[in-house]
């Protein structure tokens, strides 16, 4: 509970992509105190940190922000941080079939636990994550089971959680597809403007239209019935 | 599999204290080619990473043994971090019964999770970590049913896992005593001196002898009927 605000306290993973900008709006609709936490971890798109401070911005938690370093040498078998190709204009029948080469091998167990050590540290007992299994890149630490098990862990190995505090971990976008999240942002009052979602590490100002991620985006705007409002090369 | 060595790669976390050290002389006897993974989280007693490279240098790992920092501000609240009394001259039985201040946040699920990155990327499926939960401290990370609900997570939450690589968390020294555990490590050949436990951070050279990791070991040593190589202010 935070004392000046008299709101519980939550930590919100946030990438500054449009799912964790879409569970953030959520979590600060439903009242919570928000801490947000984005990690560099040596993805070629960094880019994305900028957009988690322009996302934390707009919601006026800049100061309850933190960007987490975590040494690359852990990291370096992904395309999303090595020299390797990226799938590029993939339908979205095959983005959903294999993990594909952009899995990151326990991105989200790491982060998660980060969240779970900071949590404890402020006494917040609530863990936002925008994880997604429907459509998503095939990653298996976005799975309902995956959150399950991870919230089992994190009150069987924490203080918190053996003296009765029962730890949350709260993935409110597990079940909706791509075009349910936007139109659930677009709801929350969320300006999709501000979020970034492209792999590409060249399209440092556009996005490059192409990989898995803006493959999966474009579609999901078009469903969802809205104008993406960022700008693609392709 | 390593294919220099033809052995099972492993991933061995290593703190530079006893039982960490004594997990890594077992991994070793096991036939495992093992990498060794230390951290530093702003524990004042940052010492004992010294230990840890040394004991890597035993072991002739001193190539494979990677030392990660990690954010001190995702760990301020505990006595090893902070600037707050540690607990000194208290005996066994106080010790084990709650969880003392020297607890950090979620600190095992960390540094397991990090392993689990690493063993990803160079292919290994056994995971190793000195967690005690006989003579300890109380910690909910070093239990058997944490060891077991992080690889039950490990084995959802990853590619190496959903394709079917079991991956096994080895805690060997969860149900030894602290004294069972110096035995079993003098007969695998462990040189103990290398090995340090205080968590005060004064005793640069000396152990203070006073703190609950002190007095656990010295009791263990006495136990066990070894003399404890290293020396101890009081």
């Amino acid at each position: 509970m935070n004392k000046q605000t008299n709101k519980k306290s939550a930590i919100v993973l946030l990438s500054g992509g449009l799912d964790s900008a879409t569970t953030l709006a959520y979590a600060i609709n439903e009242n919570f105190h928000c801490y947000a936490l984005s990690f560099i971890y040596g993805q070629k798109h960094n880019i994305e940190i900028e957009h988690a401070k322009k996302i934390a911005k707009f919601y006026h938690i800049s100061k309850r922000h933190k960007i987490i370093k975590l040494d690359k040498r852990l990291f370096l078998s992904s395309a999303l941080t090595a020299k390797q190709n990226m799938p590029e204009n993939r339908d979205l029948t095959q983005i959903s079939k294999d993990i594909p080469p952009t899995y990151v091998p326990a991105r989200n167990t790491i982060f998660l636990s980060m969240a779970l050590a900071f949590a404890e540290q402020i006494n917040a007992f609530d863990i936002f994550i925008g994880a997604n299994a429907i459509d998503y890149s095939g990653y298996p630490d976005c799975r309902p089971e995956f959150i399950k098990a991870f919230e089992k862990l994190a009150n069987l190995g924490t203080k918190a959680g053996i003296e009765g505090n029962k730890i949350t971990i709260h993935a409110p976008l597990i079940n909706l597809t791509k075009s349910d999240i936007i139109k659930f942002g677009k709801k929350l009052g969320l300006d999709y403007s501000l979020t970034w979602s492209c792999y590409n590490p060249q399209a440092d100002k556009l996005a490059c239209g192409k990989c898995d991620s803006c493959i999966i985006r474009k579609n999901a705007f078009k469903q969802a019935g809205f104008k993406d409002p960022i700008e693609y090369i392709d």
